[in-house]
């Protein structure tokens, strides 16, 4: 059975945002920067899953264009899944459409795919390899 | 810590919508109607989340007005808090915007809030007692 490995919400600023959560009772991690995706990213654990919010360093990045567009909310949820690259073979034999053409690998080795979200009714689905972890340099719109 | 109790997803087609998380290895319920928020929603346990996908049976339901308004995506995150009453005392007296003003009470006897989506940076999120679990009757927009 898959997880929910995160959800990234991209938000206008990242301190506000952590507060509300903080509130919640969440700990939110020290803000990283990932310059090739042009984001700085917060982490919130939740249990088995967490929550990223996604603040953007450049107005032309993924997330950047997403707040221009949309002005904020959820970006993408992540599930982890244990047979990646059996579900992807699964994916496409039954016509559901990837972001990209190959499982993608991430700058700490973690595999993964985005799923275009016309496939799954207006929602950005990423999908990680099970037991694997994204570390918040692999996102895309 | 709070965990993820759920994802409500807005969709279109409830079974075209459930085939994409079947094939991701999740096993969906039967669709269950709940006629006073006019959705049918169907569970798709994720470890110890699940996603809800919900279906308006009526265009003037929030869903259906969700539906209407962003054409289907995620309609609210609801997240398990441990003490639900001191939560909502913190979050007043930082001034956090709820959807209502006290704790409401669902068919199941569960106790539930709504932070407005402006609280959340355009996120609906629901906060729900935790131990306990929504059992697809209290969404509203």
């Amino acid at each position: 059975m898959p997880r929910i490995d995160h959800l990234g919400i991209a938000v206008r600023d990242l301190r506000a945002a952590a507060r509300l959560y903080e509130l919640l009772g969440c700990r939110a991690t020290a803000a990283e920067e990932v310059p090739q995706e042009g984001v700085r990213a917060v982490m919130l654990p939740l249990g088995e899953s967490r929550i990223e919010l996604l603040e953007a360093t450049r107005p032309d990045s993924p997330v950047g264009r997403f707040l221009e567009r949309r002005g904020g909310g959820l970006h993408h949820v992540a599930l982890a899944v244990s047979d990646l690259a059996a579900v992807v073979v699964r994916l496409r034999a039954a016509g559901v459409r990837l972001v990209s053409d190959a499982i993608q690998v991430g700058a700490g080795g973690h595999r993964y795919v985005f799923l275009h979200p016309s496939a799954a009714g207006g929602v950005l689905i990423e999908l990680i390899e099970s037991g694997e972890s994204t570390k918040g340099n692999e996102r895309q719109s």
